[in-house]
């Protein structure tokens, strides 16, 4: 590839670091932070890796987001934590509550984090592999800001809401995980037609009117569409409701009216649920991982691929040569954001 | 209309009552299997309602299903409540397992039902309903028969997998409730195109060689596609692992392999999580139920429905006049089933 630069996961972190402490986030955020851009660089995502860094420095640009606010837990015998981020990045709040997740996982069976008031903008796959690397099944959901129409509707009322989930694989080399927004397109995929001026698919966005669009600047203001008609919409409305009010947390509308038309990242809640194999199995865990692997070699067989497989193969690629290709353009702009 | 007769809520129940005492049905399961087919008749749910009796007497034909089976909880401390049918249908072992599932989802803030050893044959919302009523949010899956492709393959390995979740309304009407396929078309619809002889719309099925297909008579040798391209994919196997593998039961592969070919209902797990939003809110429920009810008042306003809306409609009708209709065809095959 020519104009790309190749950086180690140390120097990626590196640089997500030096530039988080430029603008003064708190050491544990910086790490949290940089972590996850580094996790997500590393799978060659290239939407949630660095390229990030530029809505987290937006965020702390606009003034109002807390750098350095160390996450509230509460912990009580119940199987829910509470991880109060305090208008922080989500990222440090949802460290802090993991491992108490994890515990109570265990104890209960299942257990749910309930993070709240954060700044988020950030995959959710990489926390969802932490755990399936315990041995966990999990699910999260995030609400985001009000762009995407339920269907038969004609405006804004739902975020991109992403779904995540995954199933440890003990016998596997990764676990089954799937992360993808209940927007029919992501809104970055929007931007990235509007700037190649190509005409978007049918069905995937509405213009300011209400009437469905392929022109990708009448989409950007006026709406997404949800995925799979009806279906994609009611889902798109259970996130809403599991980590918006369920949890004590905004909706993608009061987001968007929170952020007052500032391009910061959205603030709200998230949620993320982790169900214990061995105790819902009724200890039947061993029987169970196989039926699930059963699954997985039919679908093998018919040639459909599992979700995350091309990160998977990214990520083994990356870590075998040792190094991650970004563009020296966005290297130049990252740099940048130091000045 | 025509060719149609009226059956007040308690003819439907006694109809399905008769009936399956007549197959040898014990006390508990005839009072939750009528009861399930009167609530989707009283919904004007053809599909679901007492059409279903077909299905549950072929299984009872079959022999190899308990018909009286008591169910078997398994009760501990934690947040897992386990319900074994003991090869009977579902619904009794629901019934049993439900109450302390909300017990526990109040204990706890959240909590796990687990249907073991079932037979399957019901619509989900009902019992999601149930625990709208006791205002906790609910969730709930079942896998079925191997007849879905998932995404980019070639033949049945997921079932129709539904999922259903319900949000509790305290100053609605109705709970915000969806339970919907997976599978972009249900079976039962693929029947009907059969029957009418009508080509189906291009994208929800296969035929025996993997190909597309609009004839749904090819499509009922193949298998049926996902809704929703790869997303509605890998819900559909987070369907199969969450109510199979997690709960110590079967996949919709297993399932099929266990039918052996005879027409009966699928027998597999069940999962029913409930939550309770005034623990999950951190005691913010009444601000938490104002947001949601914001959302839903938004996606009014833009003439967008929610989900189950038709439902509803059918219900208030049909419990004001007193009557339900179904055609005289179906209610002399009915009858039928006790000859």
């Amino acid at each position: 590839m020519s104009d790309t630069i190749r950086l180690t996961p140390s120097e990626v972190r590196t640089l997500a670091e030096g530039t988080l402490k430029h603008w003064g986030f708190g050491f544990d955020h910086v790490d949290a932070i940089a972590a996850m851009l580094a996790t997500c660089q590393l799978d060659d995502c290239q939407s949630h890796g660095l390229f990030r860094l530029f809505m987290c420095i937006e965020t702390a640009r606009q003034g109002r987001a807390a750098l350095a606010a160390e996450p509230v837990l509460t912990l009580d015998e119940s199987a829910v934590v509470r991880a109060d981020a305090g208008g922080a990045i989500s990222l440090r709040a949802v460290q802090a509550g993991l491992p108490h997740l994890v515990e109570r996982a265990r104890r209960h069976g299942v257990a749910v984090l309930a993070v709240n008031h954060c700044y988020h903008f950030s995959a959710l796959w990489p926390e969802i592999e932490q755990l399936t690397a315990q041995g966990l099944a999990a699910f999260s959901m995030v609400p985001s800001h009000a762009w995407v129409a339920p269907a038969g509707g004609t405006r804004g009322a739902l975020g991109t809401n992403p779904l995540a989930f995954g199933w440890p694989r003990p016998a596997a080399p990764e676990p089954f995980v799937f992360d993808f927004a209940t927007s029919a397109f992501a809104r970055g995929e929007i931007e990235l037609y509007a700037r190649a001026g190509r005409p978007l698919p049918e069905g995937v966005a509405l213009d300011a009117a209400g009437q469905p669009t392929t022109d990708p600047q009448a989409a950007m203001a006026g709406a997404m569409c949800t995925f799979g008609g009806y279906k994609g919409s009611a889902l798109s409305i259970m996130v809403e409701l599991m980590a918006g009010p369920l949890i004590g947390d905004l909706t993608s509308l009061d987001s968007m009216a929170h952020s007052q038309g500032q391009p910061e990242a959205p603030c709200h809640g998230q949620i993320i649920m982790a169900f214990d194999p061995e105790r819902l199995s009724g200890g039947a865990q061993e029987e169970s991982d196989a039926r699930a692997e059963r699954l997985f070699a039919e679908i093998g067989a018919q040639g459909a691929r599992l979700p995350s497989q091309r990160r998977f193969a990214a990520r083994a690629r990356n870590l075998e040569r040792g190094y991650v290709e970004i563009s020296e353009a966005l290297h130049r702009d990252l740099l940048a954001l130091r000045d």
